[in-house]
């Protein structure tokens, strides 16, 4: 009988790296290939940046409590987020559907309205695309394309111990608006006359559903003209990202559990769901802010940045990827991330 | 009630245009969006060439007869030919792939070899993706980036009255492979003992599993120092490209029947499923050939080209798009595609 090993026994990272191992690029013109939030290709006195998403209906969105407007928007940040991770301007994106017949040409229009209207707030250009049936469900897949100075780029590989880490925004409420969100479904399902009281929700709602990429953060830098050495854009929760950047940057890392930002709304939800706060915020993702180092020399200018925390610093790599705890123990980080292809991911 | 549009009302591209048709682009960079091959991107003293084309299990493959290392070569050539068609040279893919748990590790490296293959091939460097699970099926979602100097590009609207009309090679075949190997399924499933006898098939199954993009034709064009004046890859069946080259270049054109290059395998397999070997190679699809126009300077030229088929002739857009069949008559040719949301498309 044939060899089967399931692809859960790899987990998602695991299997890309299975998969493309034996990768190289021939171009010149490809500066950078798999490994980073995007792909660098020569393209003139800046470098463009290339980054791909694919959202499954059934696995990243549930069509019972998102808007198809939002998930259109939320489509094209999850994408320009990756062209912000190096650093980059984004400006245009192509959008791919498959769809199945259960969706009208009315439904698609949201879709678009939302599309469109992400590209208005971001500044990118829609400029391609396929669409093309599907046997079942929605397929999403969004190509951003950005550019910025080859100086300029910001690898996941260049953080050096000493360096400050930075997030640009609290972590964690994208997660347990999730959790509010499949309750709130399983509340109507069994009861589809209950009316839901979200109201008081709209910060963790906002943040799953209609999340900002951290734009902001691209503009600061450049204005104070501060190169993070290492970034990356917190997709995975965390813990998985540190990992990432301590993997490309052959180094370790602290993070203080005290100054993980998180949100009042969160912290409260967390609680309601008997969750620790600390793990959604390490584990839950989805919350698109940036994870980036910076050399002790620009800490001055970083205080002042708006809306950054400060959560811990670069080590050595034999210091391994610690936590403090807010009890003063130090523990090893672990991230757990939602990778099963069984699951959610 | 809401209004219901069912988007089988609008086709594929009159759903494509109807939700982009208010898409303006902002960026000076973008030098072109939406409405041909590929997008064109401003990058130094080249332009750089966007394509992305999706491949949904169930609607675009079939994997009870398509092997996954021939579907991941395919997946890069679709993309490739989108590239060749603007007259650029293929340089990167990403790939992005949707996976249910079905696959196994191995399937998943079967699907890689092919899609590695076609790199090799092709010389294109594989710089990135995305893979996530899928509640159902394989979804495969490939972007295609390459580069032309500017004045090279040869976008579908440059047609004019007088110009040649030519393809690089024969129609039909990719649609009769698939013709074949349905009803060998149809067979197997009947009787799953059955031993198909495709040996002597061997070109139609390869033109429909295993094709190849027009990569001499770009060659050849810059080795003779020849620009076509439009072109596009013939990814839906003659008739279907030649409609959206006369829309863009507003021009009509005549296309000789006698002059339709089918193969002699492709002939006498559409008389045995009773099936016109023309109408095969008009509307059926996948030939990943281009159909280009040339100057009438340019004849000479072309004539060495090899494997290349004079076709026609673009006219003025009053006299319509015609086809002068074998039997002396003249027809409105029309394109009829498989463009149904609920069929193969």
């Amino acid at each position: 009988m044939e060899k089967r090993t399931d692809i859960n026994t790899l987990g998602e990272f695991g299997l890309i790296e299975h998969l493309t191992k034996d990768v190289t690029t021939q171009h010149a013109n490809t500066l950078l290939g798999i490994g980073d939030d995007a792909a660098v290709i020569e393209a003139g006195d800046k470098a463009m940046l290339i980054s791909t998403d694919l959202l499954v209906e059934g696995i990243h969105f549930d069509l019972m409590y998102t808007p198809l407007k939002h998930l259109g928007y939320k489509a094209v940040v999850v994408n320009v987020s990756d062209i912000y991770a190096m650093n980059g301007v984004a400006e245009q994106i192509t959008v791919s559907l498959a769809i199945s017949n259960r969706f009208s040409v009315e439904a698609l229009e949201e879709l678009y309205k939302g599309i469109k209207l992400a590209c208005k707030m971001y500044n990118v250009d829609l400029v391609g695309g396929d669409t093309t049936a599907s046997p079942q469900g929605l397929t999403i897949s969004i190509t951003a394309t950005g550019r910025a100075k080859k100086e300029d780029i910001v690898y996941r590989s260049g953080a050096k111990a000493g360096d400050i880490m930075c997030i640009t925004g609290d972590l964690g409420a994208a997660y347990l608006g999730l959790q509010l969100l499949e309750r709130e479904k399983e509340v109507y399902l069994a009861a589809p006359t209950a009316q839901p009281d979200l109201e008081e929700k709209k910060y963790l709602i906002e943040r799953q559903l209609k999340p900002e990429a951290a734009r902001d953060a691209i503009a600061y830098f450049k204005k104070k003209n501060i190169k993070p050495t290492s970034m990356i854009d917190i997709s995975d929760g965390l813990a998985s990202e540190v990992f990432h950047i301590c993997k490309a940057s052959k180094v370790g890392a602290f993070v203080e559990e005290a100054k993980i930002p998180i949100h009042p709304e969160a912290e409260e939800m967390a609680l309601k769901f008997s969750l620790d706060p600390t793990m959604c915020a390490l584990n839950g993702g989805e919350d698109y802010e940036l994870l980036f180092t910076i050399d002790e020399k620009d800490l001055q200018e970083i205080r002042y940045m708006p809306s950054v925390y400060i959560i811990g610093e670069i080590t050595d790599a034999k210091d391994g990827i610690k936590l403090h705890t807010s009890g003063g123990n130090i523990h090893d980080l672990k991230a757990q991330g939602w990778k099963h292809f069984d699951e959610e991911e």
